[in-house]
């Protein structure tokens, strides 16, 4: 098996939900979603085959663009929106 | 590739959740989830082609509206729900 | 393009979370999650045409209901929940 | 057309989310869920044809079911869970 | 109709959100996901001939799992998390 | 039947949502939602069957890692974001 590299497979990337900024946050949000997938499906050749076919799937990229959304709710909570 | 324009692909637009208006937090929401959707196929060209196909399909339209009402409600708890 | 008016685009119809009932607050849920698809979709012939589809199949009409219940949360939460 | 009867279109049937108990709060959490679909499609003729189809599809039911969830999580927070 | 039995048309299974562990909120959560089902539809033939479909549709059973989890976000805050 | 172990049926492994750090957090998050799918299947035949259908298949991915965003919620306000 080609598998996703160790770094891909981390839970949280960075180890921590706390940034500087929301386009950190949220930049965050959308790899821990993607780090999910990694997780439950570790082969990378299975990976790049399922591309091509969700990207250009509208409804597809909807459903990725919710799972963003919900990982956001997350860090934007641990950061107290980062109010200032 | 007809790449997203590099202000598409910000993840957060103007840097901030706080906004003066319930008005521009949910058009706020809006834009970020559309930024999801670019950042993941940052294609024009698809995402120009995917755009008659869901734009007609109401259950697409459900599912995109979904997405900016989870949007929202974290940008509404950033700005306490403009409660002055 | 016979567009949808400009109140049907509003994103949040009068301007604010807050109402002074929750029957008010559910009626502003609906209202936001309608307009959120006007704003993706504002040609209102393609509208008219989806309505009898998505309004007499099960699955839709579930998943719509789902939106409002999300909106819903936001606006419930704004208003502290009319607790009084 | 069969219109739903006025009591099923009240968006929060009793006016308030506040209950006595958990058992009610959550049949009003499906009673909300419910009238959303009424508000939606008002025709009675088409929601009775519409019922064998989904009430018969595990899927719809676990959707239908998920509304309920998301509507309960509101009620039960705005009456503090009951605690008592 | 051969009828759910009553104890399984319960909407909150001993009345009360509050569990001693984690795990016994847990089972309440999904318990209670499992009810509403029971409510929406009563006819324990129907359910039983769904059983198979669903239990062994991969897509299903996620669609499940995800209202158990919904569920316990509501059960795990009423019981502010069982932080003892 | 060839069962799932028990071990992979408990609801909340460990018994506490409490954990160290994120990382530690979200591999619970992902394990909860695991076992939520054990706990309504748990004939490992009919699992192991259809691992290959949804690990494959890009929509099925995103709904997983969809329930990993939602009990990670739980877990991360369990922990209060691991704030320190």
């Amino acid at each position: 098996m080609n598998r996703v590299p160790d770094e891909g497979l981390v839970w949280v990337p960075g180890g921590t939900l706390i940034t500087a900024t929301p386009e950190e946050g949220r930049a965050l949000a959308a790899m821990m979603a993607r780090h999910s997938v990694h997780n439950i499906q570790p082969d990378l050749d299975i990976l790049v085959a399922g591309r091509p076919i969700y990207s250009a799937n509208p409804d597809s990229l909807i459903a990725a663009s919710q799972v963003i959304a919900i990982e956001f709710q997350t860090v934007a909570a641990a950061n107290n929106y980062w109010r200032g």
